[in-house]
This record gives structure tokens, sequence and C-alpha cells, in this order.
């Protein structure tokens, strides 16, 4: 379905160590769901469920374990992980956007910015004072790098990313649109009768291979830095409040919010929409599923939830009723219990 | 309140086919609330909550079902649904934007980008390779238009959206800042100790009549698309994540989340801040209320919820604490039940 | 940590009304954490939970409650509320953006536009028409000021802020990146099988002193305006609906979402994540908790919350099936109490 340069399935599994059954010859022009791969495309099987489609899928090829194959399916590319060879075959057909290294005619950049000249300034980006673009970074369209700001080697932010103040970036770190690192956090002190603001003197550090979502917001420490180790992967809207640490390899998915100060370990997933309060230490290898709410420290490893899976209305509704009187309900059975019946 | 130009009162009932009660001459330039309207204001009742407010209104008149008129009030524009025709006739006294065809001389438009010469594209706005803006398009400030991209006939951007790559409006869409269509999906592969990123191959389809509101995210497709049918109405901060399809007419409100692949009918609501979870079928017409969380496939139409309201924190601290334990309480009935109190 | 300018001890405690014990001539070159303070820097301590670094710690001097000194400790600064004065003391060496005053050569404003000399409009502002810009306004790069706004004397819009229009700022209002105040709200009118679009034709009023945080939405009154009371504080990621009005000095975490025509009052604390329906009134000085539902007005101040805590997965979803049960284990129980087990 997505075609553009021609490889042989054998080229391709040598390119990634995959153990072909088939046509070794065909030439691969792209790669494609199994519903809808045509004759050049190759197609994957992770998840034994769509197993059936096997049967049925024009694909050329199919990426999938030993025990997924079947007798007269299409040719296969045997791996332990199919998701992951997928993911380094779809890699050869990513179309990324021809860039020549340079500053864009309507970019404006700061006197004491430093461009790399291996680095790619796009349309109307703002570099201002002290920021550092280095080799082969890749700024698209309307990007702003704002004072003392540095943006690592090969890290691309892919249009309208805004980087405040004193924001580092490391290598390889890749976000999308919309995406807003070194706000001020939300420090306020109540003076009698109203607020004033406690000034944000910290910065944002960004490990390398770090992904961050569209939109996504990640704002600038009250005193120390807010850190994200490397290869954390951050999808859409997610909020990370100023002093929050997260260790490398942690994925965080969409809507998701984290409080400051909260600290948070390496190898955790976190699901869509969860909220974490402030101020908490979260271990490592720790999974919070989708809309759960963590108001306490985790030390164990393991998996956490608070989600309450729908129910038909009318029903939840009484449900939800009770539970406002649930206290005393356990109260009642524990003094039947007694053989005290109110 | 709100005055550009003038119409009489027959003149509008005859436009919208209203039954008119009242002076057919007098001069209308506005419309307004009941309790803010003027004597030039058309107001309107949808709700017979607010029928005290007929006595006392000074609106010109007022736009109501048969049944809500009441003796001695305001002159009556009568129809059999209130809000539809107010919206009608509100939309006499919108002030649009003054927009003359051409392309502002600060935005950035790339060789091969096809802009229509009945087209709009305002101020710094960046058209890269590829994309296609057809006639009557409006593109407000600052709008990025990516690579192959097209923005339908008499679609409006109102101001700095950006469609990443690969994104399809349809005609007479309504886009409003912030929005980020196409970004990459939330896509990776855990390899051994770290994450590689599954390249997102797909784009993005929005049909006719589609509204998204303001920093609202809907991702580009892994492989396929991700499409939203017409007349989809989103509201901000919506995330949509890769390869959802929305059915036509479905209407969701502020910061819900749909992760990815999860298919949605036609003529649903989803209500503010709920979250559908990954890989999911919602049916036609079901009705989803704020803050639920949808955990499995919905196949019958119908209200669903499980947003807990609030209680006192004192109260409710205690009533989430038995929650902790509910499975033992219930196992501790069953046990009384059968007459083993424990 | 931070260092800009040098003050002394004496000259920071007169300064503030601070009792200063120890070395009135030391010089202060910034403020820091207790942790990572420098012999130059001052740190606070407003938690007495953290009171044990007082003996490790490096500072020049720490800012504290007269009962949380100790003694050999370092220079203490003593008030009764050391966090509002650290924030004073912070504000020293915070290093604001120099601006001077002037339209960038790179922005666009419109010929209808006013913009004071003293205010200072930055790379690749868009000014529309109508649009005013009052004294001592600073706008930094990238943002829309749109038809009718008005920015308030010495407000700061960070960068990338968009007011669409009819918006109107107070004066010391501060908003952060990617804020949207203005856009269209979600009004919507079923005609039989498809939507129209109720046309919003209200405003966004923000009071002195207000703050608002990187992509937060604040839409548009439908008729009326959307109003903020002056010295309201807006996290990040809020969505605020058409036509909410927002009491005096009331605080909001972040991704909080309020629906249309909501009112709440003065001094109001709204955890993050946290949902508010529409149409409800909220007292004044009412706390709600994190990722809390309101779907009812509240009439009394207080603590108000429905955020479920986390659990180990294997029991969280055996307590949440028994929810789904709740109403009938209550019957049962109210039967038993009644001498009829089922």
């Amino acid at each position: 379905m997505i075609a553009t340069t021609a490889f042989t399935l054998a080229g391709i599994a040598t390119r990634f160590g995959l153990e072909l059954h088939g046509d070794a010859d065909r030439e691969i022009h792209g790669v494609a769901t199994l519903s809808t791969a045509g004759p050049h495309d190759i197609g994957f099987l992770a998840n034994s469920r769509y197993r059936g489609q096997l049967a049925t899928t024009a694909a050329a090829a199919v990426i999938l374990r030993r025990e997924d194959a079947i007798d007269g399916g299409p040719a296969a590319l045997v791996t332990r992980d199919p998701y992951v060879a997928f993911a380094q075959v779809a890699a050869l057909f990513e179309r990324t956007p021809a860039t020549t290294p340079g500053i864009h005619a309507s970019a404006v950049v700061a006197a004491s910015a430093r461009v790399d000249p291996g680095a790619c300034v796009g349309a109307q980006c703002v570099i201002e004072e002290g920021a550092v673009v280095e080799a082969g970074a890749i700024l698209g369209a309307h990007c702003i790098v704002g004072r003392n700001c540095t943006v690592g080697a090969h890290s691309r932010l892919v249009a309208r990313v805004t980087l405040v103040a004193d924001v580092t970036l490391g290598r390889r770190v890749l976000i999308h649109p919309g995406a807003v690192l070194g706000a001020d956090g939300f420090g306020l002190a109540f003076d009698r009768d109203h607020w004033i603001k406690v000034p944000q003197l910290g910065g944002v550090r960004i490990g390398d291979d770090c992904e961050i979502g569209a939109n996504t917001t990640i704002d600038r420490g009250a005193l120390d830095d807010t850190v994200l180790a490397e290869d954390v992967r951050l999808d859409n809207q997610i909020q990370i409040a100023h002093n929050v640490t997260i260790g490398a390899h942690t994925a965080i998915a969409g809507c998701a919010a984290v409080a400051g100060s909260t600290h948070i370990g390496s190898y955790c997933l976190i699901g869509g929409s969860a909220g974490i309060i402030g101020h908490l230490t979260i271990a490592d290898r720790v999974t919070i599923t989708a809309m759960s709410l963590v108001t306490h420290s985790i030390r164990e490893p393991g998996e956490y939830s608070s989600g309450m899976p729908v129910q038909e209305s009318r029903r939840w509704r009484r449900n939800a009723a009770r539970f406002r009187h649930l206290d005393e309900l356990a109260r009642r059975i524990a003094d039947t219990d007694k053989g005290n019946p109110q």
C-alpha cells in the first residue's frame, strides 16, 4: 500500500535476520495490514487472534512467529518478535521529508544563537538568544527554540514545537507539533487574600532518544530541573509538571497527567488519561492502567488500577448511589455478623 | 446585544418558516439571552425550566414551542425545535471575518503545492510540498498544511492549525486553533531493553462538515488511515489515536480520549473527559456520559456511565476505603446468607 | 544555583521584613533547594517534614518559621509564611527576558490595530483588525491577537498564544504558549439527522493578574461572554467551555475541564484532571480533589472528592466486578436485616 523503493524478500530477510519461507525474489514495495496488503506488500502477525487472516491475505509475505505459520499460507518471515521485526522492515518504507541543511529565509535567528551548518531550520522558526541547534538537527516549520535552549544532534522537532527557555534536548529526540517544553510550573503561594507567583527558575532536560507527542506539555522546574531520562516515550496531550523526573524507557499514553515533584521509575507503563498526584515516588517496572489515579507512592513493581469500567447508565446510577453509603453498609454488615442486626 | 444588520421580525419568520405572533415590523438587530436581550433582539426558550424569564425579558421576540408561550409575553416565533431555529437565526448576525482570496505576502508556499485562486491563505501560513488548498478554503494566520495534505473546498482553518502530512479534509470542514492532525501515532515495539519506533505510514481522512476543536489531536494511522466520517463534531483537547474510525454525526465533548484502532459508530455522543481504550467497537447511537471509561466493546445502543460523582471528602474517603475491600465484604455476605457468619 | 546579582542577607531581610539570625554580610547570589544550595544561596523550609535537611544544607541561610529553626543550623530568615517569603526572595533572582519596546520587523500588524509604543511585539506575531495592545504589554514570538482583542497593560503572552477574536485581557495577565482563548464554544443543535452549528457570538473577558497555562483553552461565549475574574490561576491543558464564569482567586490544576455555563465561585481550588459538568453553580471556597467529577451544584464551602485511588490490579478488578452488582448486594443486606435471607 505504501510504495517507494523496491527490495526483494530475500534482501529483507537477510537484512533483519529473518528466516524466509517462500519466494526469495519477490519484489517488495511496501508494508500493509493483512487485510489490505497487495502482492508486493509485507504484512505481520503479532497477535495470534488475527491468525485467521493468514488464509485470505494477498500479502507477498507475513512476518510471524514460527508457531503461527500455516500450511499453504503466504510466504513467511519467521522471527521471535514479529512486531519488532515489522517496525524495522516498515522503516525501510518510511518517506522522511527531504531536508537540506541550512536556515530558511523566513526564520528569525538571534545574534547569540548558534546553529550548526549541518542543521536544518524550517520556515518561520524563531531561534532566540543563547540557543544552540546541533548538527543534523531538523526543525520543521514554526518551531521556537527559546533562550538558552539546546537541540541535540539529530533531534527532530516536526513542526510548531515550543522550547520556552532553559530546555536541553539530548540526541535523536523527536517532538511532535504543539508540544510546549519549559513553560513555567504552576507555583503559587497564597498571601492572605491573593496569590503570588513563585518564580520558576529551573529548566527541562530531555535524554537521548525520547519521543514527545503532539500538544504535550513539560514544565520547567521551580529550582532544580524537570528531567526525562533516555528513551522515555510520551504520547499526545500529556502534562508533566515541574520537577517531575521520569526514568529511562518509561512510556506514557495520551492525556495522562503527572503533578509536581513526582518521581517515576524506569520501564514503567502509564495508561491513557491516568493521573499521578504530586510528591510521590513510583518504583521501576510499574504499570498503571488507563484512567487510574495514583495518590500514594508505589514501592513494588506490578500492575495497578482504579479506572472503573462503564455499565448501562440506569444500573450504574443505582450502584453509584449505593456507593455513597458504602461505609454505613459495611458497618451494618459488621454489626450483623456480631449478631446485632439493626 | 450583537448588532450588525437589520431584519424585520416578519422577514425572519418567513425566512425560517416560523409562526409569528406579534409586531411584524419590529426591526431586529441581533440575538441575545432572555435576560440580556434589548428591544431589537431575538431570544429563545429551548428549556421550559427558564419559562419564568418570558414575563420579564425585554426581547423583541422569543423563539419557542407553542406550549411555552404565555399570555401578555413578548412576540413569539413558534416552532417545534426552538434551538435549531435559534441557531439559524443567530447565523444571520454572525460577523464572519472579511477575507479576500489570495495568499498573504508573509506566507511560504512550496513550489509543488497548489492553492486555488479562490482560496485565502493568511499571514505566515506554510504550505508544504504536494499540498492542495481548494476553492473557497480559508486559512487564518499561522496554519501549516504539510506534505501531501488537502484542504477541501470551503473548509476553514481558523488559525494556527497544523496538518502534519497525508491529511485529507473534506468540504466545509472547520478546525480551531492549536489542533494537530496527522502527527505520528504512538507506535512502539519493545526490543529486549529499549523501545523502537514503529513507523507511522498512514494518513488522516476527515469527512465533509466535520468540526474539530482547539488543541485537539488526531494522529495519522500506522498503516491504514485514521478516519472521521461526515458531520463528526469534536470539541477541544480531544485525543484521537491512530487508526480510530468515527461514524457520521457522532459528537464528542472536550478532553475525551480514544485509543488506537477503536471504531466508534454513527450518531454517538461521547461525554467530556471520557476514555475509550484501544481495539474496541462501539455501536451506533451509543451515549457515554462524562468521565466514563470504556474498556470493552459496546454492541447495543443506549447510555453508559462510570463517572463517579463527588461527595464531601470525609465521607468519600471512608467509602473509598471500604471499596478496597468490597470483594471480601461481598464474600462475607454470601457466607452469612448461607448461615455461616464468620 | 541561580546566580545573577548579589545581595546581602541583611539587605534581603530588611527588604521583605524577615527576622535575620546569622551572618548579616553574607553575599547572596541566588536561591536553591536545601539539598542543592551552595554557600551563597538562600533555601527555604515550608514543610516541617523536610526539617532534617537543615542539619546538612550548605545554604547561606534558610527562610523558615520560628519553630522550625535548629541550634547550630544555617543562618535563619524567620517569617510566619516561608513559602510566600521565598516567592518574594526568588523573584529577585528571576532572569526576565530583555525586551525593547517596539514591533519586530517580521510581525504583521493590521491597519486598524493599535499597538502602544511602549508595548513589545515579538517575532512573527500577527495583530489583526481592531486589536489593541496596551502599554507595557509583552508579546513573545508567534502570538496572534485576533480581531477586536485587547491585551491589557503589562500583560505578557510568553509565546505562541492565540487570542481568536473578541478577547479582552486585563492588566498583568500572564499567558503561556499554546493557550487558545476565544475559539468557538461547542454549540450544536440536532436537526432531524444532522448537526447544525450554533453561532458563537460572545467573547472572553480575563481579569487583572490572571495566569493561564500552556495549551489551556478558554472558549468564547455563545451569546454572553466567558469570564475569569481577577487573580484566577489556571495550570496547563485546562478546558474552559463557553459561558463559564470563574470567581476571583480561584486556582485550577492541570487537565481539569469545566463544561458550558457553569459558574465557579471565588477562592476555589480545583484539582488536576477534575471534571465539572455544565450549567452548575459552585460556591466560594470549594475544594475539589484530583480527578473528581462534579455532576451537581455545590452550595457549601468544603472539600469534595470522587477520585478513586489505585490498588494492585488483581484486587481492583475483583472489587470493580462487585461494584457492578452493589445495588443488588445492598438490597440483599436490607432483606437479611429484615430476617429474610434469600
